[in-house]
């Protein structure tokens, strides 16, 4: 099955404590799209402005991403600054926003892309996100959506609309509190829960993501890596591999939600380790496994047999080896 | 094997978003203590003033805690105040602190406190640290160690020398930062046991620990709670559920170690559920067990079995199953 994503495209200028770049290529959509191609057939929705250039189309092409719904515009390609002061992607600040084409962006589906099964709505005004969603033929077989704080505290009553209408909510943790305005975030993703969607993925950056479904919680840290370059993009690369995985396997189960969790959290300690998606582009199959053999690793310990006990010391001093 | 642990006994006076209480049992020995205890058999060394109530005397015997060792001097019992903005242990804010009898504490072992093979120096002066490590009649199997922002400011190379004569370094995740003088934590960790200890445990609050050893890191989340009632000592609690199931198997392999590390959290999960350390009173096997396996299920997902492949597509947009 093939996904599609209706996002940003732009250039970003960034500044990290290790490394810097002017007019690197960004934007939602193409992080979404260059992890999810790695998946399965990806279509990416945005505009650009006449700026925009040649041969990061072909990068796009290249890496397999169908560019059809692409629209160029007059004017100037949408730019994002900012800076960060650690590691982490929470710790970033804004420098600069120019929406340029984007401020008109008004996605107009191609037939083909009313019939996707799989539906990404990356972080855009909920009001086209909405629309986005009225276009398609049926209703896709899963739809993801991305948001800020920026319509959460500006546009929270269409929000409100696009999260009782999707199947899976991605948001920061802090994103996740403030718009159920509930501190504890297992509570506040299942408030979430209580308006539509069946999945909450809280991104928490650095310490990885908390998926939390009807019956189940699923916590998936951060792959530590020696070295965080760029941190832009993380989280939609996370998305395009979670989205990208569930469409390629079709396996919509529990234990494939967490599979996609653990895949989209590989995805996403690729992309940190270069400035713009670069990793993404050279990224080959081996170094996947191997990360996701890693991340096992990571996570993994010896859980309880059957019949095997904890040590335990009852209240009155005698030393129990449970073996219930 | 019993484990020994010198620290503080005191009394804490609270205030969560969700309850408060004045004159509350505390301290670090007292959370490790009541932790490990419930695991191995365990042995404090603290100060008390005259002020220290028999109840809670009494009460730390109940739970079968070696409180031999806890010296009664004249004068009052160290007590400490602060107050949670939030239920995460990291947005706290101290409102005041009496060291009060704490002030003058000079552990002095008694000689059968000094042929305990495994040994924890909660979060105390350096100096008297050093002083503890000193008095023991051989090396213990395994030492672990806690300490605190002040002390890494204000007395780094008594500290440095503590550090480099332990097994096993508990500290909050800035602290390993900030002591290291190195932003990334994984290698802030590595930076620390190029001084000597073979583990660090770096705590992360209500993201978990990451557990750093020379060949390996394990992420474990927090577990996630509904409610945090208060949590002061979850730390402590931490170290005392680890260092106990370690000497209660001895087992100090690797898998010992991430066992441990899931025990602590559990340990840890449990004590922040109530004011005090009142849910560790309480607990029963039957508890613990069940949130271990839950623990369990909150992690887990699918490995790769051999021979089975992750979905991929090439970059010739050839459709591949993985399966090397």
């Amino acid at each position: 099955m093939s996904v599609l994503v209706v996002g940003s495209v732009g250039y970003d200028t960034v500044s990290t404590p290790v490394a810097s770049g002017k007019d690197l290529l960004g934007g939602s959509a193409t992080y979404f799209s260059l992890s999810a191609s790695r998946f399965t057939e990806v279509s990416l929705v945005a505009v650009v402005g006449k700026d925009f250039r040649e041969a990061h189309l072909k990068l796009l092409g290249d890496h397999k991403v169908d560019t059809s719904g692409l629209e160029v515009a007059e004017g100037k390609t949408f730019r994002w600054s900012g800076r960060y002061r650690h590691e982490d992607v929470n710790s970033r600040d804004t420098l600069d926003t120019q929406l340029n084409v984007f401020a008109g962006f008004k996605p107009k589906l191609r037939p083909e892309h009313r019939r996707k099964d799989y539906l990404f709505l990356a972080n855009i005004d909920p009001v086209l996100q909405m629309e986005v969603l009225g276009q398609m033929e049926r209703r896709p077989k899963l739809v993801g959506m991305d948001t800020m704080n920026f319509w959460i505290e500006g546009k929270r009553d269409a929000l409100a609309k696009v999260i009782g209408s999707v199947d899976v909510v991605f948001m920061d943790e802090g994103e996740v509190r403030s718009y159920a305005r509930e501190s504890n975030l297992v509570k506040a993703a299942r408030a979430i829960m209580g308006q539509g969607p069946k999945t909450v993925v809280a991104k928490r950056g650095e310490h990885g993501v908390l998926l939390v479904t009807k019956d189940s919680v699923f916590a998936a840290p951060a792959f530590p890596l020696d070295t965080v370059v760029d941190p832009t993009g993380a989280g939609d690369t996370f998305a395009g591999g979670f989205m990208g995985y569930l469409a390629s396997t079709g396996n919509l189960s529990h234990r494939g939600f967490r599979r996609a969790t653990v895949l989209g959290s590989v995805m996403g300690s690729f992309v940190v380790e270069s400035l713009s998606a670069d990793r993404l582009l050279s990224l080959d199959y081996d170094a996947l496994q191997s990360r996701f053999r890693a991340f096992t690793a990571l996570t993994s310990f010896e859980e309880l047999k059957a019949g095997e006990g904890l040590p335990w010391r009852g209240r009155n001093g005698r030393f129990e080896k449970g073996t219930k």
